[in-house]
């Protein structure tokens, strides 16, 4: 981080924006107007609009004492374009508001601008807006983004039908295990500040917590070979809980295997090593950002799983035969939603 | 308020969203799909997309000791739809996330959206999505408002004209000097728990602060008469702040006269028993809400201040003339931001 540390009273408001958001370019033709009117314009022409929208609170989803800033802004806008990928469109555009206590300096705030950056150059999204105020305690980013597709390009999760196969991206259970190793290293630092973290043996996993991708690669290989989900939702709270959203919305139930999940080696040994059952991470870890999606059969033979990191897991069924876990030895277990719940005591 | 108090962990996210949003009806043609996906989807045509966004936190921004919370959900949605009428936009969808520590019940939140859902109600949109999460302190709101507008019906902040006419809708500083009245009961009641608020005879200065409107009438009054401004910004900040940053943006100076600067009676004698001068409330106060814009003198033509509360209060003039106010006195004083800035110590 920079030696710095100017106070933000320094700055005003409006400096303030300034600072952050000047070395922003807009990169988009459908983004008239960026930071700095009243209110941001787009122009889509044709396209649906599509938008999301999430608030992430210093101490509920991050902590700054393993989370580098940059690494924050650049997850704070990932994990939002994801939800526009979940529903097959392109990220255009983000705004993003921050409050921040006194503790912060302009520095720190131009570390996490820098992330947003980066986030933004990776995805080709603009930055149009935001706002900037202080908090009374800790950091609170909201982004919301915005995205186009095509009317009959966009699926929504209420698509999928009986027989449809079930599909999802890339590996499960990482991310919750990257957090556990973050959580483990800072109870060991806090009872021994000399102690460095070990985490370099344990890049993988961490990475995957600390900076997570959104599957732009997916849907793009997706619209390239003319594959269209009936259904899709993104993986964050959970395969688990994913999945029951997407059948209760759909009215059907679903059978995956176990089998059939990805986990990463990494995933499942240190999952071992923490005595947790590795399909649990993957159930019920969360913060994947993988796509969890269905295909009817003729969809799913234009699939070719060894080209790209796509995993059928199972299959929708009728809504009586419920949700389903065939485990390896061959046991039905209904799955549950343990996803995230931020309000549990 | 309710007398029940259901505590948050008692609901899970999802089912508290659904509380929360299950009364919301859709209005617009152009919302194709609202709260439970990804995304919400919306379908624009060939209008263009005006964005818009908003962090309000507990103890910066409101104080729950006086505001209720169903004031503060109407206020949260019309203060950024405020932002989507000074582009001579209209407001479309919304999106609400908000954060909220375990001391808020379910019947709490429930008000709040009660008054979010009344703005829903009012200015005609549809809530379409949101986050909902904890905070480890007080209570925060997101609001982000969609808009659409005809490309050439959008009106920026930057394209006051030498020769312009300046006009501002309302009367200015009557927010400001509600909060001011709000704040000295605060006082009396912190000191004397049995004593009661005397808020009756300052309805009208309260009603402002509390329950401000954004002016959606103002627009459309423009739109019938055929009026278009050359540039706009509302006034949250308070009239100094907004003319400078529509000045700077526009390349102009401006003057003022602080005869023509509209200010209601109550605001007025309020202002004096609390030793401000009445200008001073209108120049510096914040958070009134009404729409500045500047009208070519053939635009001005057709504006009829008979019918319509719009006061015109001064001239947009050469940029090395600064930006001035005359007096009463007539003599002239530099307009200063006075505004509000969050990050003041």
């Amino acid at each position: 981080m920079n030696e710095k540390h100017t106070p933000l009273s320094q700055l005003g408001e409006f400096a303030l924006i300034k600072e952050l958001t000047q070395d922003f370019k807009l990169q988009q033709e459908s983004t008239i107007k960026g930071v700095g009117d009243d209110a941001a314009v787009m122009d889509y022409k044709d396209m649906q609009t599509v938008l999301s929208t999430d608030l992430l609170i210093e101490g509920i989803h991050f902590d700054l004492s393993y989370c580098p800033l940059k690494h924050l802004g650049y997850k704070a806008v990932v994990v939002n374009l994801s939800d526009i990928y979940a529903m097959n469109a392109e990220p255009k555009q983000i705004t993003v508001s921050i409050a921040v206590s006194n503790r912060f300096s302009v520095e720190a705030l131009k570390e996490l601008y820098e992330g947003i950056k980066l986030a933004c150059e990776f995805y080709q999204v603009d930055l149009v807006g935001g706002d900037t105020t202080s908090s009374l305690k800790g950091l609170i980013i909201s982004v919301t983004a915005i995205g186009q597709g095509k009317k009959d390009e966009l699926v929504y999760r209420n698509g999928a039908q009986v027989g449809d196969f079930i599909c999802v991206s890339g590996d499960l259970g990482a991310a919750y295990m990257g957090l556990q190793l973050l959580n483990r290293e800072k109870q060991v630092f806090l009872e021994n500040p000399n102690m460095q973290p070990q985490l370099g043996e344990h890049q993988f996993l961490v990475g995957k917590q600390l900076k997570p991708e959104a599957r732009k690669d997916i849907v793009a290989y997706l619209k390239e070979y003319n594959i269209k989900p009936s259904a899709m939702i993104d993986v964050s709270d959970g395969l688990s809980s994913e999945l029951l959203h997407l059948c209760t919305q759909s009215n059907v139930g679903c059978l995956i295997y176990e089998a059939n999940v990805p986990v990463h080696n990494d995933t499942y040994n240190q999952s071992l090593e923490f005595n947790i059952d590795p399909i649990t991470c993957a159930l019920s870890g969360g913060e994947d950002y993988e796509l969890l999606f269905t295909l009817s059969p003729e969809e799913e033979a234009k699939l070719n799983t060894e080209e790209i990191d796509i995993a059928v897991i199972g299959k929708i069924v009728e809504k009586d035969k419920s949700c389903l876990l065939q485990s390896r030895a061959n046991h039905l277990h209904k799955l549950t939603a343990q996803g995230w719940n931020s309000f549990k005591e």
